[in-house]
C-alpha cells in the first residue's frame, strides 16, 4: 500500500510558507510502516483540487489532504470534496456543539462563518477537532480512504496523534517499517560509495534498503527494513561495522548534531576546550556555544585573523609566518598551543585557511586549511581542502574542527585518515 | 502560463528533509512573474518519474525537477529522463573538464562514479555546474520546458541566479513585476504594522501593494507595482520616508545582509573592528568573517564565556562582576573597552546574555542581553530581552550588536531608540 499527501494553498507554491506539514505527514506515516510515495502541492483551486484527488485516489490507498478548511471565501475544499463525491452539506450537531463551545470557552462572538463550520458532507465520516474550529473529514471510495484535515500545523498534528493515525493502523492493518541512520562527517558520498562497496551490497542481500542522505558537511546513510521481516539487530551490526571501519568519519545516529556530541563527550570526561581561529572567525566557539550547558566544558576563545593579532594574541612567532605563511601546519600548531596556555583549557582547537575569493596561489589555492588541536601532551594537525566557496569553506572548517576535536578526544584520530 | 515543481527524493517523503527547495523555487519564479501551479513530490522511482514528467509536461509550460543526480546508485533521474525524452547518454567533453577541475582543484581522486556524472543525454541542453559536480539538463518537448536540476540546494540556487532564471524570462517573455524591498531590524512586525499604518494606507492608496516578509531578526517589507502600471520613483519616496522615520531600524535594500553592511561601511572608512563576547561565543566576529574582504576591517575577537577568562583575556574588574553581574552594562561596556585596548581597533562590540535554557533570575531573566560598541571617544550601551530560546536569543543578539555597530559608525544612535 502506499499513501500521497496533498497540500492546498497558495502560500506553499508562492514559497511564502514551507511546507512542513507534508514532512512532518510523511514522517509520522513512515513510522506506522505506511510509505508516503507522493506529495502534491496545488493552489486553493476548484479543478486542481478535483483533478489531484482523482489521480490519488487512483495512485494510492491512503490520500491526506490539508489546507484550504478555513472560514473565508478562499477556503473551498469543503465544497470541492462534496462535487467530487456526489454529495451534499449538513449542519452535523455535535461538530455545531463543539464549535459554540470554543468560542463560549474564549469568550468570543461566534459568526455565520463559524456556523457555517458545522456544515460537514453527508457522504463523510467527521473527524472532529479538539485544536480549533474546523473538522476533518473522512471519505471512502473503491480501494481508498481520503481524508481531508485543516493546514495549521498544531490542529492537523493534534487530530493525527489523537485519532487518525491509530485508525490507518487498523483500516490498512500495516507491518511497521524500521529505519535506523548513521552519521558521518569528512567523507563525500561518492568516495563513500566506493569505499563501503562490498558493504552496501551484503545490505541488499540482507534484505534491507540503503539510502543516502546528503546535506552541507554531513552524510546520513539509512537502512530500512520492514519491521518483522528483518532481524532488527541486522542493521545494528552493519552500522557496527561501518563505524569499525570508518571511526574518524562515524560520529553519531540519528538526529544527532556534531557539536552535541562533542559536548556531551566534554560533559562526561569533565574536560574543558577553547578555540583559536582565523578562517572559520569564531565559527567553532559558536557552534559549541549554541548547545545549551555549554559552560560546563567551553571556557573562551581568541580570533586572531591578521597576522599581527595571532602573534599579539596567543604568540605565534614572526618567524613561522615569514617561514612557513599563516596558512601552515606550523602556525596552526602554534596557535594551538598558545591557545591551550593561555586559556588553561585542556583541548584547544586552531584553524587556519584561505576562505577566498581572494588569497589563493598556486600552491595554496583558496579552500586550503590547517586545523591543529592540542593538548599537554600532543598536536594533532590535518590539511583540507574545501574548495572555493567562501561560505562553504568557512562552514566545512567548523565541521571539520569539531570532528577532530571529537577524534582527539576519543584517542582514535590516526595521521593516516 | 504556469510553472511546476517536481521534488524527487526519498527522504522528501518520509519527512526526513523539509523541501525548502520546493518554496525557494516558488518564490524565485514568482519574483520573475512565473506562477507556480503545481508541486510534486515522489520517490527516485523510474514509473513515478514518467509519470510525474509527462502530466506536468500537459499541463504547465515550464518543469522544473530537482534531485536524484548525484553519483550514487539510487540517483535514477538522468536515466529515466533519456528513456522519457527517448535519448541516450553521451560523455559531455566541457562538463568532463569541469569536473576533472573540480576533483584536481580540491586534490581528491576522481572516481569512475565521478566520470559517469558527465554522461548526458543527447538531446538536452547541458546547464553547467559552478558549484558541484552534477550538471542540469534542458529538455523541450511540444510547448513546455523540463529542467532537471541537482537537489542539493546550494547548487541547484547557484544554477538559477547564475543562469536560469534570465534564461527563463528570455524563453517564456514574461511581463515582470517590479519589486522593491527594504530591509529591518530590531523590530516585530506587528509593532512595525502599527507605526507605519498611515503610511500602508498611502501606499495602497497609491496602487502599491505591500507584503510583510519576516524572519529571526529581520524584517522584508515590498512594495509590488506591475511595470509601467505605477511610477517606479514612487516606492523610492515611500522607502525614503521609512528610512528617515525609522534610521535605526532600516539597514539596507533588497538582498543586502547586516553583517556585508556593516563590512562595506567600514571598509569605505577604512576603519577596524573586533568583538568580545560571552552569550554569543563568537557569532558575531563570524558574521563578520563570513564576508569576502573581512580582513580589511575585522582584525580579532575574544571569546569570553566564564568570568574567569572576562578578567583574563580583556581585564574585567572582579569588583564589577561582583556587583553588577556578568550580564549587565558595566561589564559590557568593560568588555568593549577592554577589546578595543587590546586588539587596537576602532570599534569594539560586547556581547554579553543570559541565552539559557538555565542562568535566568526573576530580575534577570532567560534572554537578557547587554551590548556595548566602544570607540576611543565614547561607549554606547543597550539593554535587549528576546525571550526563552538559546538559539533564537543568540542569533538575535548577534544581529542586534551588527546594528548596534552600525549605528555607531553612522553615528544615528540615540539613547532614546
Amino acid at each position: 500500500m502506499q499513501a500521497e499527501i496533498i497540500s492546498i494553498g497558495d502560500e506553499l507554491l508562492i514559497g511564502q510558507t514551507v511546507n512542513t506539514n507534508a514532512s512532518w505527514l510523511g514522517s509520522a506515516l513512515a513510522k506506522i510502516g505506511i510509505p508516503v510515495k507522493w506529495g502534491v502541492t496545488i493552489a486553493d483551486d476548484k479543478q486542481a483540487i478535483i483533478d489531484a484527488a482523482e489521480q490519488a485516489m487512483e495512485r494510492s490507498e491512503l490520500v491526506i489532504m490539508t489546507g484550504g478548511l478555513g472560514p473565508t471565501k478562499d477556503d473551498i475544499t469543503k465544497h470541492t470534496l462534496c462535487e467530487y463525491f456526489e454529495t451534499e452539506l449538513e449542519i452535523n450537531h455535535e461538530a455545531l456543539q463543539r464549535i459554540t463551545a470554543y468560542f463560549e470557552s474564549r469568550g468570543r462572538k461566534m459568526l455565520d462563518v463559524n456556523v457555517q463550520q458545522a456544515a460537514l458532507p453527508k457522504a463523510c465520516k467527521v473527524i472532529h477537532n479538539f485544536h480549533g474550529t474546523a473538522c476533518g473529514m473522512w471519505f471512502e471510495k473503491g480501494k481508498s480512504v481520503l481524508v481531508s484535515l485543516p493546514g495549521v500545523p498544531y490542529e492537523m498534528k493534534g487530530m493525527m496523534e489523537d485519532f487518525l493515525l491509530e485508525a490507518f493502523q487498523l483500516k490498512f492493518n500495516v507491518s511497521s517499517l524500521f529505519h535506523k541512520t548513521i552519521l558521518l562527517t569528512g567523507i563525500g558520498e561518492s568516495y563513500l560509495a566506493d569505499q563501503m562497496a562490498d558493504w552496501e551490497n551484503r545490505t541488499a542481500l540482507a534484505g534491507l534498503s540503503l539510502a543516502y542522505l546528503p546535506s552541507p558537511g554531513i552524510v546520513k546513510l539509512r537502512l530500512t527494513s520492514r519491521r518483522g521481516e528483518v532481524d532488527e539487530s541486522l542493521i545494528d551490526r552493519f552500522f557496527d561495522e561501518m563505524e569499525a571501519t570508518l571511526p574518524y568519519h562515524v560520529f553519531g545516529y540519528e538526529k544527532a548534531e556534531l557539536n552535541a556530541v562533542v559536548g556531551e563527550l566534554l560533559t562526561a570526561r569533565k574536560q574543558t576546550v577553547g578555540t583559536v581561529e582565523s578562517c572559520t572567525g569564531g565559527g567553532v566557539a559558536n557552534a559549541l556555544v549554541s548547545i545549551p550547558g555549554a559552560s560546563n566544558y567551553f571556557m573562551g576563545s581568541f580570533v586572531t585573523y591578521s597576522n599581527a593579532h595571532k602573534i599579539k594574541m596567543v604568540g605565534v612567532k614572526q618567524q613561522t609566518l615569514d617561514r612557513y605563511g599563516a596558512v601552515s601546519k606550523e602556525t596552526a600548531e602554534e596557535m594551538a598551543q598558545g591557545g591551550l596556555h593561555a586559556l588553561g583549557v585542556e583541548y584547544c582547537v586552531a584553524t587556519t585557511g584561505i576562505a577566498g575569493p581572494d588569497g589563493g596561489t598556486v600552491e595554496k589555492p583558496v579552500g586550503t586549511v590547517w586545523i591543529s588541536v592540542a593538548t599537554k601532551e600532543k598536536v594533532v594537525s590535518k590539511q583540507f581542502n574545501f574548495g572555493d566557496n567562501r561560505e562553504r569553506n568557512i562552514q566545512m572548517t567548523i565541521f571539520a574542527g569539531l570532528n577532530l576535536l571529537r577524534c582527539v578526544v576519543l584517542d582514535i584520530y590516526s595521521e593516516k585518515k
